[in-house]
């Protein structure tokens, strides 16, 4: 019936690499090599995007330097963040929320300038274009993870502040900092569950018939 | 050296089915078994969120006048989105840009009620939950792809019609129309590339090195 089918064991395939991939926080070190990095880009840029717009831009952040203000833009947010949560203060403060210092690779993810050019898609919801470029990223952690490599996507910044590090122009947005990169082991649950952070919901719960209901 | 490795075949499998998933607008009919639609639904619950927030909800739209308000709403939105589009209105109306009618099931995913009260990840990016929820339906799209069924996600509507029609709560959010179901044949190319309605940009072009440049 469809051209290129897909046989059992790599249909099998494919729901493991999506049960297996995690967000990770650990990392040993390492390299990506250069070509397995050029991969895991391709694949990202294979991600649908809303009126074929491709909003999706990778800034692979080499200086020492630069890697240590991330670090400490991703500390501040961190320490923010914790006041924000009040009771669960302590809490948030003894989870390991990134592995900024400790990844092969840092990449900052961001969406493109000049979006308000493309309508298509996005005239009600502008975000789609956020929506596109996390389809990327998802692209990229799956990959990642059949490599062996692990990654973590820390959202804990403050745009403006990644913005004027990296002299990004108006109107573009950090939307990622990954890490990725070798990791010793992959987690066999989500961390934030192992951490006993948040329970995974059922999936039925989370299906609905022809409208709303609780 | 990591714990369940993949294997080369394994790994080419995953950068195939990113390859040949394609936004889907021709459909065919027939029937997804309900058996893998829970399949499916797994897939997208199995993506990363931030904070473990699982923001995705999924209304499987079963009732056929429901489905054709929904499929009025996107044309109503089809047409205000072509007039935006000045001169590319159009080459925009020759465009075949949903399956609403022709898919098997259509299911509306949206972002849960009462999200402000997660704070993990989303203190200066609150649109976090919008790229958790992305990246479930990337997950759906792939195990779609892999099971040999087309998927489209229609972002062609006003959220406030739509909450209207699906009785959805304050606070909630409509993201995505996603057509799904069995297809003649996958797009060789995404669609709105072969139609020329733009180009696909190389990879360098994306890439950046410890900060933005042109």
């Amino acid at each position: 019936m469809n051209n290129n089918a897909f046989t059992p064991t790599e249909i099998d395939t494919v729901y493991r690499v999506i049960a297996e991939r995690r967000d990770m926080r650990h990392f040993c070190g390492g390299k990506v090599p250069h070509d397995t990095l050029m991969k895991l880009l391709g694949a990202a840029h294979h991600a649908p995007s809303v009126g074929l717009m491709q909003p999706w831009r990778f800034i692979r952040i080499q200086n020492p330097q630069l890697r240590e203000a991330i670090y400490d833009a991703v500390q501040a947010e961190r320490i923010k963040t914790a006041n924000a949560l009040h009771e669960r203060e302590d809490e948030f403060m003894r989870l390991k929320v990134e592995g900024v210092k400790d990844c092969a690779e840092l990449i900052v993810v961001a969406l493109m300038d000049q979006r308000e050019k493309h309508v298509f898609g996005r005239r009600t919801l502008p975000q789609m274009d956020l929506a596109s470029a996390s389809c990327a990223i998802q692209n990229l952690w799956l990959a990642a993870r059949a490599e062996g490599l692990g990654m973590g996507w820390v959202s804990l910044f403050d745009p403006e502040q990644l913005m004027h590090l990296l002299n990004m122009p108006r109107g573009s947005l950090p939307i990622a900092i990954l890490c990725l990169g070798p990791v010793a082991e992959f987690y066999p649950r989500p961390m934030l569950e192992t951490e006993q952070w948040a329970t995974r919901k059922d999936l039925d719960e989370l299906i609905m018939h022809d409208g709303w209901h609780d």
